[in-house]
């Protein structure tokens, strides 16, 4: 048994131990995917900026194709083409505030990532977790393709293809592909595929859910296949353009940008593309003939074909946009699919929100109003009258809702507040308010990822530790 | 001031105060470079084997273009295009023999290099300083293009370009431009430019000087210009076709090789080349319409232009052999410059030693006979009578021997004796003998350096610690 073997053997016990009460067993999945063999073709990397704080430390683990800025480190893991992205660690010396609590933060936060394997999978943000304000901490835990861990604290976990859990601290867990989990916190649940659930104490609970024919159709996968449907498709077919970008050291993009914006140098960007100021196009995100208008953001695994984005939108993680044309302050949530057809393209109006993990396919042109909502399963204008509503019509939910597969119990003001102060946070973060006439304002992602040196490391390339990468440290 | 101009100001006080007895000021020539312009343009990179100690150390230093093999220690340093080759280190365990001394080394041997300048240099071997066995120490040191520090720990010193100090401990020392040093110790001298010099105790002698006229055409290098000349010409004019091969991160080779040798994924290979056996083509060796034969190697920063190496030949570091035909067991020593014309090839036969320093720069057609040594400067039949002779005879010297410029006192015999065993030694461990048959033989360079990971590392890329790389620690 050679040592990467002896690795993913010991990460898949640990996760099982922790998953015993769920009677759930992680090998078969990772078995399927065959990991051994493709931990040796990619390097990693990480990126060196005056702006982040500086400190990796990279031990006993294989980190084939991966991706780290800011504070990590990574023990006796495999991260397989993951994007560790530590640009929102909290700081030392700044406060959290929880309840009515103020906590000051002793240490710059870390993200520690140890007894894992973290397949294409995306960790950004701070922890959540008030009792443990330095570290955001990821352990014996396995996740899959796409999945998103967004300042979720994670232990003894699965995650499966697609799935996001989002501002929660998460115990002995099974998420479902595709499932949606924003709920402070879940301990030894299994979460089925396609749940979607945003909830805050008794003061709102958000719950959709796709039905398993939808969902197959997009994302299918258990323990004796890979994840495949359209998902995996529509990524693997737009593979071999990464690949490029990947082989070369240096890359000037062909498309011009504005002083305030950052197009990162593994972004894709193709065809008749345009690109606005205090913009942000994270690594691994797809342009092809896209405009994005001013403070526009673009995530990482997102992909914006053929379409427009106004202005002040936000296209978080996963998410992908083709043939649409969208207004000003438009929120398209983690992983979601947002498709019009080429000569029946889709609009969207200003200040929408489309939630997490949204699917809208259209079979016919349809126009979403400016100021809604819209959630779940869309392909027409019958679609959205189940799936959709004015923002504002939601806010005026005192208590229960139903509609189509949602059910929504407690205060829809506070829910649809909350959304809007995050989208106003999530704007900010990325720089869209940027004004160089403000001196005291260094601006955000996409003013401080404009310059980033990236330094590309490789794992042993034969002997017993082929596969798995030396110990590094990396400081100021 | 910037910390890269800081750490500059810093590294030239050291040396000064350490070259204050010769009143020699080396800030005027690192001026001249402009050094702090080219610091952030080049990726540093090193590599990881399963054959080499893996343990780096890079502190607060700026790397550009730089390579690192094996265990070296970079502290407040400017490595610009340096090689840092530390795959000939002692290992832990063995033993170091000095006259009648046998030293148990106790650690794995260090390259250490502090608060020093090296400009496309190289460092290679091991230490001959038996008071410090376990360090290999370049300290306050500025050594300037393609000097070569060959086994020599150096403190306190200014090397010209194209200079070499080879198994020799020096202290405060300036080294001319193309000057040759072999002595053992030497501290507090300023040695001319163009000398050659081998000597061992009072057993032998060797002393050799170019005349200023005849350096002036090849090189040129004072306080007030950049070094110049037909040495620099000649690397300037390929060195776009270097710049190309660091610009991917995977190469593939044009040229098909045999199992047994390696060919460096950061060597230039061109034209109709053919690679044998058991050759090692190291990083920046360039290959053009080059024929090697068995076990021959071409070491750093070395080019083989339309010329064949029927085997077993050695082209020591930063040598250049255009347009002749070498037989076997040819030793081309350091930064020696050996150049037929295209139609009229120069013919070096069977078992000959060129001498580290050697230009030989044809104006007619010559043989070099078989079992001769040459050195000096050779352009025609009438120079090779002043500047080369049978070996034997060479051998047979018992006292004092003059011929044009070369001034030999000491034991012929010894001095040729020791330098077969030396040639003897680098074909052994460059892998030349390799035998698959022979089942506890791991080769030599040829056979380890074949499957090398490179990561390749960046400095701070804005901000007031541009240019500078930030501190790692790379462990296995």
């Amino acid at each position: 048994m050679t040592k990467i073997e002896a690795l993913i053997d010991k990460i898949i016990q640990r996760v099982n131990i922790n998953l015993r009460e769920l009677e759930f067993d992680v090998n078969p999945y990772i078995v399927n995917i065959n990991l051994k063999c493709r931990l040796s073709k990619f390097y990693a990397f990480y990126g060196i900026t005056p702006y982040h704080k500086l400190s990796f430390k990279f031990i006993h683990s294989s980190l084939a194709g991966s991706y780290f800025l800011g504070k990590s480190q990574i023990d006796h893991s495999v991260l397989y083409k993951s994007d560790i992205r530590g640009d929102e660690l909290k700081s030392k010396g700044t406060t959290y505030k929880h309840k009515n609590y103020e906590i000051p933060v002793y240490n710059d936060e870390e993200i520690q990532i140890t007894d894992s394997i973290l397949i294409k999978t995306l960790v950004h943000n701070f922890s959540h977790n008030p009792e443990n304000l330095e570290i955001f901490y990821i352990k014996n835990t396995v996740s899959t393709h796409f999945a998103n861990i967004h300042g979720s604290p994670t232990e003894g976990c699965f995650l499966g293809p697609f799935s996001t859990v989002d501002l929660t601290t998460i115990h002995d867990c099974v998420i479902g592909e595709f499932s949606y989990i924003q709920v402070e916190d879940l301990a030894h649940k299994r979460v089925n595929p396609g749940t979607i659930k945003v909830r805050y104490k008794n003061i709102f609970d958000f719950h959709y859910q796709f039905s398993k024919e939808i969902l197959k159709k997009y994302i299918d996968f258990d323990s004796k296949n890979l994840p495949v449907g359209l998902f995996m498709d529509f990524v693997e077919n737009r593979k071999v353009d990464f690949e490029n970008i990947f082989e070369v050291i240096t890359r000037e993009h062909s498309v011009s940008i504005p002083d305030n914006t950052a197009l990162d140098r593994y972004a894709v960007v193709r065809g008749q593309t345009r690109i606005g100021e205090n913009v942000l196009v994270a690594q691994r995100a797809y342009l092809e003939d896209a405009s994005l208008g001013k403070g526009a953001n673009v995530q990482e695994n997102c992909y914006i074909i053929n379409s427009q984005l106004e202005g002040y939108d936000i296209t978080a993680h996963g998410a992908k946009i083709i043939n649409s044309r969208l207004g000003e302050n438009i929120f398209v949530g983690f992983n979601s699919f947002v498709r019009g057809k080429v000569d029946k393209p889709l609009i969207i109006g200003d200040g929408c929100i489309v939630m997490p993990h949204t699917i809208i396919d259209l079979e016919e042109p349809l126009i979403i109003p400016s100021g809604f909502i819209v959630w779940g399963y869309i392909t027409n204008k019958e679609d959205l009258k189940l799936n959709g509503m004015p923002i504002e019509s939601f806010s005026n939910i005192k208590n229960e809702f139903k509609l189509g597969s949602l059910k929504f119990t407690g205060n829809g003001g506070i829910f649809i507040d909350s959304f809007k102060e995050r989208i106003e946070h999530i704007l900010q973060a990325n720089g869209a308010f940027f004004n160089t006439s403000n001196n005291d304002d260094y601006g955000g992602h996409a003013q401080k990822n404009q310059n980033i040196s990236f330094n590309t490391i490789q794992p042993y390339p034969g002997g017993d530790l082929k596969g798995i990468y030396p110990t590094m440290e990396i400081t100021p």
